[in-house]
């Protein structure tokens, strides 16, 4: 609380910011809680103003604007922001503008977006500058509405970028790396919804060690494969035999769409988050990321399955667009 | 069989050959039975000589020579070799001269230092070249007899030297990553032997999920920090909080020889395998590995172990030195 009050002010005020946030894979197959990727294929944008109300207002817009909760307490950017303000002991009101344009109950980190998003706003409407993992564990709570816990695998990239490994959670220490040029990622989004509290309530409490051992090998391959851009390592280590085949039973055509996947020439495939979104990763050296999603939506529909499918690239984090 | 046999005697073909083969520490923390790297510190010996006798032979010698199993069912050496003619149906007799320096019961990679060079030593007497993971493999079924189960972590850096991660066991796949030069090696070895097999026994079946994450997490970062030659990296992903701590137990002094590791210095310390041995990794832009490993010798010393202790780097892995 003394830190902020004392660097509160001392950058540029502003009353009014916009900032454009990326949607995100998590985990990856083993990194469960820990792995998490930027992805450029959907965006939301968070608008902040400061309102002279000592209260907080929440404006729902875009594709997925009436899909979100609408009470603060269940939406993942109030709570962030009502956490922000709390921990520094500063009280203003802040009028939150949420356009959702990333797809919710995906898995494809919405509700961290809006988090993040958020959370990277008021920074710098305040002026704080807080590092970029205190602004991590700040999102991160946000994500305890919908994830039932802080996490930091959606709001890590989301708000830094490129793929992350979340190194420890108490402290939060987010790690940046840049994803090869070769990567590129295809995602099928099935027309059916996973909420991420009933997806960790399925989990299991304890896990075999031997599985344990296997993940370490496997999550390290992928860490691996993206230092030495060798997409192909990446996408032998996306493999978990934990998390992944509870989730999967959620998922209709889960098989087949990782099965078609691979037969199109994706290196690896896992679930995304919670799902139900699937994920694959492609050297686009090898094969193009736009016939290995064509192949993913195809599997979906032999399952009955709408679904979206779509080629896309890892992306950078949230941006202000605008400050005034 | 039929890749032996077609292979057998194309490359050149020997009757004798040494190969020494290195100690190593296996898991670094977190990544139990999927790390491993080969450190400087002592060196094995392994004279095969084919025999006109369809049977194997044992003569042990060297500072640890009558510490060793003679029963070839026991001995790692015997038990590769055996393993490795039966694979690929060659009914040779061969003489094993084993030169034992590497401590034995001390986590430190001896048996698995047997087994390596071994198969390294038998693959090129009779010219067949196998790939290095066929050859890690079939060392890995020498450990069998230490460990109760066929492991890699410490033959796989024996034979390929530098860091090793164990990608997959079911085939067996291991990458080297050459470790960065400014890491270092400080090793603490107190006067108590701790057998692998009562070591693994006294394991915990189960693992609760939040704990796999943060060994994932990492696991992760010692990949990281070892691409990126951020030694403090490494040490900080050295903390694993499910079978250091049960195996802890059974090293006298544990918690204090981690500290004073790390008050001169080190940046991180964890039980170099099934233990006792505590092995520290140093920056040596920071500190001076021998500070470090005296620091810890005082540990043990505080405990009432005498203790031996060095300086060490990473190195090569088996080598042979002569062949006839």
């Amino acid at each position: 609380m003394a830190t902020a009050a004392r660097d509160l002010g001392e950058g540029e005020h502003h009353s009014a910011i916009r900032v454009e946030v990326p949607s995100t894979t998590a985990n990856l197959g083993p990194g469960f809680d820990v792995f998490g990727m930027a992805i450029g294929a959907f965006w939301d944008a968070v608008e902040l103003e400061e309102c002279p109300k000592r209260s907080l207002e929440l404006e729902l817009s875009g594709k997925y604007g009436k899909s979100i909760p609408r009470k603060h307490d269940a939406n993942s950017a109030c709570l962030a922001v009502k956490h922000f303000l709390k921990k520094f002991g500063i009280e203003r009101g802040i009028r939150i503008r949420l356009e959702k344009n990333i797809p919710v109950g995906k898995g494809l980190g919405s509700s961290g977006a809006s988090a993040a998003g958020a959370i990277v706003g008021l920074d710098r409407l305040l002026g704080l500058g807080l590092p970029k993992d205190e602004l991590v564990a700040l999102a991160a709570f946000g994500e305890s509405c919908s994830a039932g816990a802080p996490h930091a695998d959606n709001v890590a990239p989301a708000i830094l970028g490129g793929f992350v490994l979340i190194q420890s959670y108490d402290p939060v220490r987010a790690i940046g790396i840049d994803p090869p040029p070769n990567l590129e990622l295809a995602i099928a989004i099935p027309d059916i919804e996973i909420s991420t509290k009933e997806a960790r309530a399925i989990l299991p409490a304890q896990v075999p060690l031997g599985e344990v051992a296997r993940n370490i090998g496997r999550a390290s391959s992928i860490i691996l494969g993206l230092l030495r851009g060798d997409v192909s390592l990446i996408g032998s280590g996306m493999v978990d035999a934990i998390v992944e085949p509870v989730r999967a039973k959620l998922i209709p055509g889960y098989d087949v769409v990782k099965r078609r996947a691979l037969e199109a020439g994706a290196c690896g495939v896992a679930i995304s988050g919670s799902g139900p979104t699937m994920v694959a990763v492609v050297d686009n050296r090898v094969a193009k990321a736009s016939d290995v999603a064509k192949a993913m939506a195809e599997g979906f529909s032999d399952a009955g399955l709408d679904c979206e499918s779509l080629a896309a690239r890892p992306c950078g984090g949230a941006k202000v667009v605008w400050m005034r």
